[in-house]
Protein backbone atom coordinates (compact mmCIF):
# COMPACT_ATOMS: atom_id res chain seq x y z
CA UNK A 1 0.00 0.00 0.00
CA UNK A 2 2.51 2.69 0.90
CA UNK A 3 5.76 2.86 -1.17
CA UNK A 4 8.15 3.58 1.17
CA UNK A 5 7.74 3.44 5.35
CA UNK A 6 10.49 4.70 7.88
CA UNK A 7 9.55 3.58 11.42
CA UNK A 8 10.89 3.88 15.12
CA UNK A 9 13.45 1.21 14.91
CA UNK A 10 15.75 -0.79 15.61
CA UNK A 11 15.05 -3.91 14.19
CA UNK A 12 13.04 -6.28 15.70
CA UNK A 13 10.96 -4.12 17.75
CA UNK A 14 7.16 -4.38 18.02
CA UNK A 15 7.08 -1.35 15.65
CA UNK A 16 9.00 -3.15 13.27
CA UNK A 17 6.63 -6.13 13.27
CA UNK A 18 3.57 -3.82 12.30
CA UNK A 19 5.65 -1.67 9.52
CA UNK A 20 7.16 -4.99 7.83
CA UNK A 21 3.34 -6.15 6.92
CA UNK A 22 2.60 -2.96 5.44
CA UNK A 23 5.74 -2.89 3.05
CA UNK A 24 8.48 -4.24 1.91
CA UNK A 25 10.42 -0.52 1.53
CA UNK A 26 11.22 0.31 4.70
CA UNK A 27 13.67 1.60 6.76
CA UNK A 28 14.11 3.00 10.21
CA UNK A 29 15.52 5.94 12.50
CA UNK A 30 15.91 5.53 16.31
CA UNK A 31 14.27 8.48 18.32
CA UNK A 32 10.45 9.51 17.13
CA UNK A 33 11.59 13.26 16.11
CA UNK A 34 14.00 11.63 13.43
CA UNK A 35 11.12 9.46 12.12
CA UNK A 36 8.71 12.65 11.50
CA UNK A 37 11.39 14.42 9.95
CA UNK A 38 11.89 11.82 7.27
CA UNK A 39 8.30 11.83 6.13
CA UNK A 40 8.54 15.59 6.64
CA UNK A 41 11.43 16.13 4.19
CA UNK A 42 10.09 13.53 1.84
CA UNK A 43 12.53 11.00 2.42
CA UNK A 44 9.55 8.18 3.10
CA UNK A 45 5.46 8.58 2.48
CA UNK A 46 4.50 7.49 5.92
CA UNK A 47 6.06 6.87 9.42
CA UNK A 48 4.80 4.21 11.78
CA UNK A 49 5.06 5.15 15.48
CA UNK A 50 3.54 4.20 18.88
CA UNK A 51 0.94 6.44 19.96
CA UNK A 52 -0.37 4.85 22.93
CA UNK A 53 -0.70 1.41 25.02
CA UNK A 54 -3.42 0.07 26.82
CA UNK A 55 -1.08 -0.91 29.82
CA UNK A 56 1.46 2.45 30.07
CA UNK A 57 -0.67 4.46 28.57
CA UNK A 58 0.38 7.48 25.97
CA UNK A 59 3.57 7.52 24.02
CA UNK A 60 4.39 11.11 25.65
CA UNK A 61 6.84 12.33 22.57
CA UNK A 62 4.03 11.30 20.02
CA UNK A 63 1.56 13.10 20.98
CA UNK A 64 3.69 16.13 21.91
CA UNK A 65 5.29 16.14 18.37
CA UNK A 66 2.19 16.32 16.38
CA UNK A 67 1.41 19.65 18.23
CA UNK A 68 3.98 21.29 15.87
CA UNK A 69 3.77 19.10 12.96
CA UNK A 70 1.82 19.32 9.61
CA UNK A 71 2.01 15.43 9.64
CA UNK A 72 -1.80 13.66 9.78
CA UNK A 73 -2.79 10.43 11.01
CA UNK A 74 -3.81 8.69 8.05
CA UNK A 75 -4.44 5.20 9.46
CA UNK A 76 -4.27 3.64 13.05
CA UNK A 77 -3.21 -0.13 13.81
CA UNK A 78 -4.10 -2.10 16.82
CA UNK A 79 -1.60 -4.99 18.41
CA UNK A 80 -1.74 -7.40 20.83
CA UNK A 81 2.00 -6.84 23.03
CA UNK A 82 2.96 -10.12 24.55
CA UNK A 83 6.34 -9.52 26.17
CA UNK A 84 8.74 -12.42 26.70
CA UNK A 85 11.87 -12.94 28.43
CA UNK A 86 14.87 -13.75 26.69
CA UNK A 87 18.55 -14.82 27.43
CA UNK A 88 21.77 -16.27 25.57
CA UNK A 89 21.71 -19.66 24.83
CA UNK A 90 22.12 -22.05 27.90
CA UNK A 91 21.39 -19.42 30.79
CA UNK A 92 18.34 -20.56 32.79
CA UNK A 93 15.90 -18.58 34.92
CA UNK A 94 17.55 -18.81 37.88
CA UNK A 95 20.76 -17.33 36.66
CA UNK A 96 19.00 -14.31 36.09
CA UNK A 97 19.49 -11.51 38.41
CA UNK A 98 19.30 -8.12 35.84
CA UNK A 99 16.98 -7.40 33.05
CA UNK A 100 16.79 -5.15 30.19
CA UNK A 101 14.28 -3.58 28.12
CA UNK A 102 12.50 -0.27 27.34
CA UNK A 103 10.95 1.54 29.94
CA UNK A 104 7.28 0.78 28.54
CA UNK A 105 8.34 -2.89 28.35
CA UNK A 106 9.57 -2.86 32.04
CA UNK A 107 6.40 -0.95 33.38
CA UNK A 108 4.06 -3.78 31.51
CA UNK A 109 5.90 -6.43 33.18
CA UNK A 110 6.28 -5.07 36.60
CA UNK A 111 4.76 -7.97 38.76
CA UNK A 112 7.09 -10.29 37.18
CA UNK A 113 10.05 -8.09 37.55
CA UNK A 114 9.13 -8.10 41.27
CA UNK A 115 8.08 -11.75 41.83
CA UNK A 116 11.56 -12.70 40.57
CA UNK A 117 13.32 -10.08 41.78
CA UNK A 118 15.06 -8.80 39.07
CA UNK A 119 17.03 -5.36 39.02
CA UNK A 120 15.74 -3.54 35.90
CA UNK A 121 18.24 -1.36 33.42
CA UNK A 122 16.37 0.64 31.00
CA UNK A 123 17.05 0.84 27.12
CA UNK A 124 16.24 3.03 23.88
CA UNK A 125 14.37 -0.11 22.76
CA UNK A 126 13.50 -3.52 23.65
CA UNK A 127 15.58 -4.74 20.61
CA UNK A 128 18.52 -2.32 22.07
CA UNK A 129 17.97 -4.50 25.43
CA UNK A 130 17.96 -8.18 23.63
CA UNK A 131 21.14 -7.11 21.80
CA UNK A 132 23.00 -6.02 24.60
CA UNK A 133 22.25 -9.08 26.84
CA UNK A 134 23.27 -11.44 23.93
CA UNK A 135 26.56 -12.45 25.54
CA UNK A 136 25.66 -11.90 29.07
CA UNK A 137 25.37 -15.07 31.73
CA UNK A 138 23.42 -12.95 34.30
CA UNK A 139 20.65 -10.87 32.41
CA UNK A 140 17.85 -11.44 30.14
CA UNK A 141 15.61 -9.25 28.27
CA UNK A 142 12.32 -8.03 27.86
CA UNK A 143 10.79 -8.12 24.08
CA UNK A 144 9.41 -9.37 21.08
CA UNK A 145 9.89 -12.80 19.11
CA UNK A 146 11.59 -11.42 17.07
CA UNK A 147 13.88 -9.44 18.90
CA UNK A 148 15.10 -13.09 20.18
CA UNK A 149 15.11 -14.32 16.58
CA UNK A 150 17.43 -11.80 15.43
CA UNK A 151 19.83 -11.79 18.24
CA UNK A 152 19.91 -15.74 18.53
CA UNK A 153 18.26 -15.62 22.11
CA UNK A 154 16.18 -18.27 23.73
CA UNK A 155 12.81 -17.36 25.19
CA UNK A 156 12.65 -18.34 28.86
CA UNK A 157 9.40 -17.26 29.69
CA UNK A 158 5.89 -16.07 27.22
CA UNK A 159 3.80 -14.00 27.50
CA UNK A 160 5.06 -12.19 31.33
CA UNK A 161 3.39 -9.01 30.68
CA UNK A 162 1.12 -8.06 34.07
CA UNK A 163 -2.41 -8.52 32.02
CA UNK A 164 -3.39 -9.93 28.84
CA UNK A 165 -4.85 -7.08 27.86
CA UNK A 166 -1.94 -5.41 26.42
CA UNK A 167 -2.61 -3.91 23.58
CA UNK A 168 -0.49 -0.97 21.42
CA UNK A 169 -1.74 1.18 18.91
CA UNK A 170 0.53 2.67 16.14
CA UNK A 171 -0.23 5.24 13.58
CA UNK A 172 0.59 5.81 10.14
CA UNK A 173 1.80 9.53 10.20
CA UNK A 174 1.66 11.17 6.34
CA UNK A 175 0.95 14.21 4.27
CA UNK A 176 -2.46 12.96 2.54
CA UNK A 177 -6.24 12.83 3.87
CA UNK A 178 -7.57 10.05 4.25
CA UNK A 179 -10.78 9.45 2.49
CA UNK A 180 -14.45 8.55 4.61
CA UNK A 181 -14.68 4.54 4.36
CA UNK A 182 -18.05 4.94 7.11
CA UNK A 183 -16.59 3.21 9.61
CA UNK A 184 -14.12 5.96 10.70
CA UNK A 185 -12.84 7.58 13.70
CA UNK A 186 -11.39 11.28 14.18
CA UNK A 187 -8.46 12.44 16.28
CA UNK A 188 -8.04 15.83 17.33
CA UNK A 189 -6.04 18.22 20.62
CA UNK A 190 -7.26 21.15 21.80
CA UNK A 191 -6.50 23.70 24.49
CA UNK A 192 -8.37 25.41 26.86
CA UNK A 193 -9.21 29.40 27.93
CA UNK A 194 -7.44 30.34 30.31
CA UNK A 195 -5.63 26.91 30.75
CA UNK A 196 -8.84 26.36 33.20
CA UNK A 197 -9.18 22.20 32.88
CA UNK A 198 -12.73 23.13 34.77
CA UNK A 199 -14.16 24.21 31.69
CA UNK A 200 -13.04 20.95 29.75
CA UNK A 201 -16.65 19.42 30.61
CA UNK A 202 -18.18 22.33 28.19
CA UNK A 203 -16.06 20.94 25.28
CA UNK A 204 -17.54 17.17 26.60
CA UNK A 205 -20.89 18.33 26.76
CA UNK A 206 -20.62 18.84 22.81
CA UNK A 207 -19.79 15.49 22.00
CA UNK A 208 -22.63 14.13 24.67
CA UNK A 209 -25.10 16.00 23.64
CA UNK A 210 -24.64 14.89 19.72
CA UNK A 211 -24.34 11.50 20.94
CA UNK A 212 -20.76 10.98 19.46
CA UNK A 213 -18.90 8.27 21.23
CA UNK A 214 -15.37 9.16 22.22
CA UNK A 215 -12.81 6.12 22.03
CA UNK A 216 -9.78 8.11 23.85
CA UNK A 217 -8.98 10.88 25.92
CA UNK A 218 -6.16 11.83 27.37
CA UNK A 219 -4.22 15.07 28.23
CA UNK A 220 -0.69 15.43 28.07
CA UNK A 221 1.07 19.33 29.82
CA UNK A 222 1.03 22.59 27.80
CA UNK A 223 4.99 23.03 29.42
CA UNK A 224 3.05 26.10 30.60
CA UNK A 225 3.24 24.90 33.96
CA UNK A 226 1.48 22.62 36.32
CA UNK A 227 -2.12 21.92 35.87
CA UNK A 228 -1.93 23.98 32.09
CA UNK A 229 -2.78 20.42 29.50
CA UNK A 230 -3.24 20.07 25.97
CA UNK A 231 -6.37 17.28 25.57
CA UNK A 232 -6.22 14.57 23.11
CA UNK A 233 -9.64 13.26 21.99
CA UNK A 234 -10.42 10.56 19.50
CA UNK A 235 -14.15 10.00 18.28
CA UNK A 236 -16.68 8.31 15.79
CA UNK A 237 -16.94 9.86 12.62
CA UNK A 238 -14.89 11.53 9.53
CA UNK A 239 -14.07 15.05 9.80
CA UNK A 240 -15.76 15.58 6.13
CA UNK A 241 -18.91 14.27 7.66
CA UNK A 242 -21.50 16.78 7.52
CA UNK A 243 -22.40 16.26 11.07
CA UNK A 244 -18.87 16.18 12.50
CA UNK A 245 -17.99 19.16 10.65
CA UNK A 246 -20.62 21.48 12.85
CA UNK A 247 -19.82 19.16 16.12
CA UNK A 248 -16.14 20.78 15.25
CA UNK A 249 -17.05 24.08 14.24
CA UNK A 250 -19.02 24.71 18.04
CA UNK A 251 -16.13 22.85 19.57
CA UNK A 252 -13.67 25.75 17.66
CA UNK A 253 -15.82 28.47 19.45
CA UNK A 254 -15.25 26.60 22.91
CA UNK A 255 -11.55 25.62 23.13
CA UNK A 256 -9.06 28.35 22.38
CA UNK A 257 -6.87 25.94 20.02
CA UNK A 258 -8.49 23.39 18.04
CA UNK A 259 -6.21 20.98 15.53
CA UNK A 260 -7.32 18.04 14.20
CA UNK A 261 -4.55 15.33 13.53
CA UNK A 262 -7.16 13.61 10.93
CA UNK A 263 -9.77 10.73 9.70
CA UNK A 264 -9.08 7.32 9.31
CA UNK A 265 -11.02 4.01 9.65
CA UNK A 266 -10.85 1.86 13.06
CA UNK A 267 -8.67 -0.30 13.35
CA UNK A 268 -9.60 -3.93 13.97
CA UNK A 269 -7.41 -5.45 16.59
CA UNK A 270 -4.51 -7.34 15.15
CA UNK A 271 -5.77 -6.69 11.58
CA UNK A 272 -3.08 -5.14 10.20
CA UNK A 273 -4.99 -4.02 6.65
CA UNK A 274 -2.70 -2.87 4.08
CA UNK B 1 8.45 17.17 60.78
CA UNK B 2 8.82 13.26 60.05
CA UNK B 3 10.78 10.83 61.96
CA UNK B 4 11.35 8.73 59.20
CA UNK B 5 11.87 9.17 55.22
CA UNK B 6 11.88 7.35 52.40
CA UNK B 7 12.86 8.34 48.98
CA UNK B 8 13.10 7.73 45.38
CA UNK B 9 16.80 7.25 45.17
CA UNK B 10 19.30 6.52 44.81
CA UNK B 11 21.28 9.58 46.47
CA UNK B 12 21.45 13.13 43.99
CA UNK B 13 18.19 12.98 42.88
CA UNK B 14 15.74 15.79 42.67
CA UNK B 15 13.64 13.35 44.92
CA UNK B 16 16.70 13.40 47.31
CA UNK B 17 16.86 16.91 47.24
CA UNK B 18 13.61 17.20 48.87
CA UNK B 19 13.57 14.22 51.16
CA UNK B 20 16.52 16.08 52.74
CA UNK B 21 14.97 18.96 53.11
CA UNK B 22 12.27 17.55 55.81
CA UNK B 23 14.27 15.37 57.92
CA UNK B 24 17.95 14.13 58.45
CA UNK B 25 16.59 10.73 59.08
CA UNK B 26 16.04 9.22 55.34
CA UNK B 27 17.02 6.45 53.53
CA UNK B 28 15.85 5.49 49.85
CA UNK B 29 14.95 2.58 47.88
CA UNK B 30 15.85 2.53 44.03
CA UNK B 31 12.30 1.45 42.51
CA UNK B 32 8.51 3.46 43.29
CA UNK B 33 7.18 0.07 44.44
CA UNK B 34 9.58 -0.67 47.34
CA UNK B 35 9.75 3.03 48.43
CA UNK B 36 5.83 2.40 49.23
CA UNK B 37 6.34 -0.74 50.81
CA UNK B 38 8.63 0.65 53.16
CA UNK B 39 5.77 2.71 54.53
CA UNK B 40 2.93 0.11 54.44
CA UNK B 41 5.18 -1.97 56.56
CA UNK B 42 5.92 1.14 58.81
CA UNK B 43 10.03 1.27 57.99
CA UNK B 44 9.53 4.72 57.52
CA UNK B 45 6.51 7.74 58.28
CA UNK B 46 6.55 8.60 54.68
CA UNK B 47 7.32 8.49 51.15
CA UNK B 48 9.06 10.65 49.52
CA UNK B 49 8.09 9.87 45.34
CA UNK B 50 7.33 12.63 42.17
CA UNK B 51 3.71 12.63 41.00
CA UNK B 52 4.07 14.58 38.00
CA UNK B 53 6.30 16.76 36.13
CA UNK B 54 5.04 19.96 34.18
CA UNK B 55 6.76 18.93 30.77
CA UNK B 56 7.24 15.19 31.03
CA UNK B 57 3.06 15.05 32.52
CA UNK B 58 2.34 12.20 35.22
CA UNK B 59 4.81 9.47 36.63
CA UNK B 60 2.59 6.82 35.49
CA UNK B 61 4.06 4.54 37.79
CA UNK B 62 3.08 6.25 40.89
CA UNK B 63 -0.41 7.15 39.94
CA UNK B 64 -1.00 3.50 38.96
CA UNK B 65 0.47 2.28 42.51
CA UNK B 66 -1.96 4.89 44.46
CA UNK B 67 -5.12 2.76 42.85
CA UNK B 68 -4.14 0.19 45.34
CA UNK B 69 -2.26 1.43 47.90
CA UNK B 70 -3.92 2.37 51.27
CA UNK B 71 -1.11 5.01 51.76
CA UNK B 72 -2.74 8.41 51.66
CA UNK B 73 -1.33 12.13 49.90
CA UNK B 74 -0.22 14.20 53.09
CA UNK B 75 1.68 17.01 51.84
CA UNK B 76 2.71 18.17 47.99
CA UNK B 77 5.80 19.98 46.97
CA UNK B 78 6.37 22.16 43.77
CA UNK B 79 10.16 22.08 42.87
CA UNK B 80 11.78 24.09 39.81
CA UNK B 81 13.98 21.60 37.97
CA UNK B 82 17.12 22.97 36.62
CA UNK B 83 19.05 20.47 34.52
CA UNK B 84 22.60 20.47 33.87
CA UNK B 85 25.17 18.43 31.56
CA UNK B 86 28.03 17.10 33.59
CA UNK B 87 30.79 15.54 32.52
CA UNK B 88 34.20 13.71 33.60
CA UNK B 89 36.84 16.54 34.52
CA UNK B 90 38.23 17.87 31.62
CA UNK B 91 36.05 16.36 28.88
CA UNK B 92 34.93 19.50 27.16
CA UNK B 93 31.73 20.07 25.22
CA UNK B 94 32.91 18.94 21.82
CA UNK B 95 33.66 15.78 22.92
CA UNK B 96 30.34 14.69 23.71
CA UNK B 97 28.30 12.35 21.78
CA UNK B 98 26.18 10.07 24.24
CA UNK B 99 23.97 11.52 26.69
CA UNK B 100 23.07 9.00 29.62
CA UNK B 101 20.18 10.02 32.14
CA UNK B 102 16.56 9.17 33.25
CA UNK B 103 13.79 9.28 30.60
CA UNK B 104 12.46 12.38 31.93
CA UNK B 105 15.23 14.11 32.09
CA UNK B 106 16.01 13.36 28.76
CA UNK B 107 12.38 14.09 27.73
CA UNK B 108 12.69 17.55 29.36
CA UNK B 109 15.93 18.21 27.10
CA UNK B 110 14.79 17.41 23.93
CA UNK B 111 16.04 20.33 22.06
CA UNK B 112 19.00 20.53 23.51
CA UNK B 113 20.09 17.10 22.92
CA UNK B 114 19.17 17.58 19.34
CA UNK B 115 20.79 20.43 18.85
CA UNK B 116 23.79 18.93 20.18
CA UNK B 117 22.81 15.22 18.40
CA UNK B 118 24.04 13.47 21.30
CA UNK B 119 22.70 9.62 21.02
CA UNK B 120 20.46 9.09 24.24
CA UNK B 121 20.90 6.35 26.85
CA UNK B 122 18.21 5.77 29.03
CA UNK B 123 19.45 4.79 33.31
CA UNK B 124 17.27 4.68 36.28
CA UNK B 125 17.84 7.66 37.72
CA UNK B 126 19.81 10.85 37.31
CA UNK B 127 22.29 9.82 39.61
CA UNK B 128 22.77 6.19 37.80
CA UNK B 129 23.55 8.17 34.54
CA UNK B 130 26.17 10.88 36.22
CA UNK B 131 27.81 7.92 38.14
CA UNK B 132 27.86 5.61 34.80
CA UNK B 133 29.54 8.54 32.84
CA UNK B 134 32.68 9.24 35.95
CA UNK B 135 35.17 7.39 33.99
CA UNK B 136 33.97 8.03 30.36
CA UNK B 137 35.41 10.78 27.86
CA UNK B 138 32.88 10.60 24.86
CA UNK B 139 29.52 10.82 27.37
CA UNK B 140 27.79 13.32 29.84
CA UNK B 141 24.79 12.76 31.84
CA UNK B 142 21.73 14.62 32.63
CA UNK B 143 20.82 15.66 36.04
CA UNK B 144 20.80 18.00 39.79
CA UNK B 145 23.77 19.79 40.85
CA UNK B 146 23.70 17.76 43.93
CA UNK B 147 24.73 14.30 41.72
CA UNK B 148 27.74 16.28 39.65
CA UNK B 149 28.97 17.37 43.68
CA UNK B 150 28.49 13.62 44.56
CA UNK B 151 30.40 11.84 41.58
CA UNK B 152 32.86 14.55 41.15
CA UNK B 153 31.94 15.90 37.65
CA UNK B 154 31.65 19.26 35.97
CA UNK B 155 28.92 21.14 35.00
CA UNK B 156 29.37 21.71 31.80
CA UNK B 157 26.18 23.34 30.93
CA UNK B 158 23.04 24.89 32.95
CA UNK B 159 19.38 24.76 32.33
CA UNK B 160 19.54 22.90 29.68
CA UNK B 161 15.68 21.90 29.55
CA UNK B 162 13.97 23.06 27.03
CA UNK B 163 11.28 25.20 29.04
CA UNK B 164 11.93 27.55 32.12
CA UNK B 165 8.69 26.14 33.33
CA UNK B 166 9.50 22.65 34.31
CA UNK B 167 8.47 21.66 38.05
CA UNK B 168 8.45 18.45 39.52
CA UNK B 169 5.42 18.01 42.12
CA UNK B 170 6.52 15.51 44.77
CA UNK B 171 4.38 14.04 47.42
CA UNK B 172 4.66 12.67 50.51
CA UNK B 173 2.58 9.25 51.06
CA UNK B 174 1.54 8.18 54.53
CA UNK B 175 -1.37 7.02 56.72
CA UNK B 176 -2.26 9.77 58.69
CA UNK B 177 -4.66 12.27 57.16
CA UNK B 178 -3.99 16.28 57.09
CA UNK B 179 -5.88 18.20 58.87
CA UNK B 180 -7.89 21.53 57.08
CA UNK B 181 -5.29 24.91 56.71
CA UNK B 182 -7.78 26.75 54.76
CA UNK B 183 -5.52 26.74 51.30
CA UNK B 184 -6.00 23.09 50.62
CA UNK B 185 -6.45 20.79 47.65
CA UNK B 186 -7.66 17.36 47.77
CA UNK B 187 -6.54 14.69 44.88
CA UNK B 188 -9.37 11.88 44.04
CA UNK B 189 -9.22 9.48 41.46
CA UNK B 190 -12.89 7.71 39.78
CA UNK B 191 -13.27 5.32 36.69
CA UNK B 192 -16.67 5.23 34.94
CA UNK B 193 -19.74 3.46 34.29
CA UNK B 194 -19.12 1.29 31.51
CA UNK B 195 -15.44 2.88 30.86
CA UNK B 196 -17.03 5.64 28.57
CA UNK B 197 -15.04 8.40 28.25
CA UNK B 198 -17.95 10.12 26.67
CA UNK B 199 -19.70 10.54 30.33
CA UNK B 200 -16.38 11.97 31.93
CA UNK B 201 -18.70 15.29 31.59
CA UNK B 202 -21.13 14.34 33.93
CA UNK B 203 -18.45 14.35 36.65
CA UNK B 204 -16.87 17.28 35.45
CA UNK B 205 -20.42 19.28 35.48
CA UNK B 206 -20.47 18.85 39.65
CA UNK B 207 -17.46 20.82 40.00
CA UNK B 208 -18.06 23.72 37.14
CA UNK B 209 -21.72 24.01 38.70
CA UNK B 210 -20.32 23.93 42.68
CA UNK B 211 -17.62 26.57 41.00
CA UNK B 212 -15.07 24.42 42.34
CA UNK B 213 -11.44 24.97 40.49
CA UNK B 214 -9.72 21.95 39.06
CA UNK B 215 -5.94 22.13 39.13
CA UNK B 216 -5.29 19.00 37.58
CA UNK B 217 -6.94 15.85 35.49
CA UNK B 218 -5.06 13.20 33.83
CA UNK B 219 -6.20 9.86 32.61
CA UNK B 220 -4.25 6.50 33.00
CA UNK B 221 -4.95 3.30 31.38
CA UNK B 222 -7.34 1.38 33.29
CA UNK B 223 -5.58 -1.82 31.89
CA UNK B 224 -8.75 -3.47 30.51
CA UNK B 225 -8.34 -2.52 26.86
CA UNK B 226 -7.74 0.44 24.88
CA UNK B 227 -9.95 3.32 25.83
CA UNK B 228 -10.45 2.60 29.34
CA UNK B 229 -9.41 4.78 31.78
CA UNK B 230 -9.05 6.13 35.40
CA UNK B 231 -9.32 9.93 35.74
CA UNK B 232 -7.39 11.43 38.60
CA UNK B 233 -8.85 14.98 39.34
CA UNK B 234 -7.09 17.30 42.08
CA UNK B 235 -9.38 20.67 42.89
CA UNK B 236 -9.77 23.49 46.24
CA UNK B 237 -10.47 22.81 49.00
CA UNK B 238 -10.59 19.59 52.18
CA UNK B 239 -12.68 16.85 52.08
CA UNK B 240 -13.79 17.27 56.05
CA UNK B 241 -14.77 20.75 54.49
CA UNK B 242 -18.80 20.71 54.46
CA UNK B 243 -19.56 21.75 50.90
CA UNK B 244 -16.51 19.00 49.49
CA UNK B 245 -18.00 16.32 51.28
CA UNK B 246 -21.73 17.26 49.62
CA UNK B 247 -19.56 17.53 46.45
CA UNK B 248 -17.84 13.87 47.01
CA UNK B 249 -21.55 12.78 47.58
CA UNK B 250 -22.61 13.71 44.34
CA UNK B 251 -19.62 12.46 42.20
CA UNK B 252 -19.81 8.80 43.93
CA UNK B 253 -23.67 9.17 42.61
CA UNK B 254 -22.06 9.35 39.03
CA UNK B 255 -18.96 7.48 38.97
CA UNK B 256 -18.28 3.74 39.32
CA UNK B 257 -15.16 3.68 41.50
CA UNK B 258 -14.44 6.60 43.57
CA UNK B 259 -11.49 6.86 45.85
CA UNK B 260 -10.26 9.98 48.27
CA UNK B 261 -6.65 10.18 47.77
CA UNK B 262 -6.08 12.96 50.51
CA UNK B 263 -6.34 16.62 51.36
CA UNK B 264 -3.38 18.86 51.90
CA UNK B 265 -2.22 22.04 51.96
CA UNK B 266 -1.37 23.50 48.64
CA UNK B 267 2.24 23.81 47.92
CA UNK B 268 4.20 26.98 47.00
CA UNK B 269 6.59 26.64 44.05
CA UNK B 270 10.04 26.05 46.00
CA UNK B 271 8.93 26.58 49.08
CA UNK B 272 9.34 23.58 51.10
CA UNK B 273 7.41 23.86 53.65
CA UNK B 274 8.07 21.04 56.72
Amino acid sequence: MYSKIVFLGPNGTFTHEVASSLSDDLFFQCSIPSVLKCVEENHAEVAIVPIENSIEGSVGLTLDLLVDSDLIIEKEFVVPISQNLMAKKGVSLENIKNVFSHSQAISQCQKYIEKHKLKTHFTLSTAVAAKSIKNINDSGAIGSKKAAEIYGLEILDENIQDTDNNQTRFVALGKKKTKPTGNDKTSILFTLHDNNPGRLYETLEIFAKNKINLSKIVSRPLKEGLGTYIFFVDFEGHSDDKKIKAILEKIEEKVYLLKVLGSYPIAEIGNINK
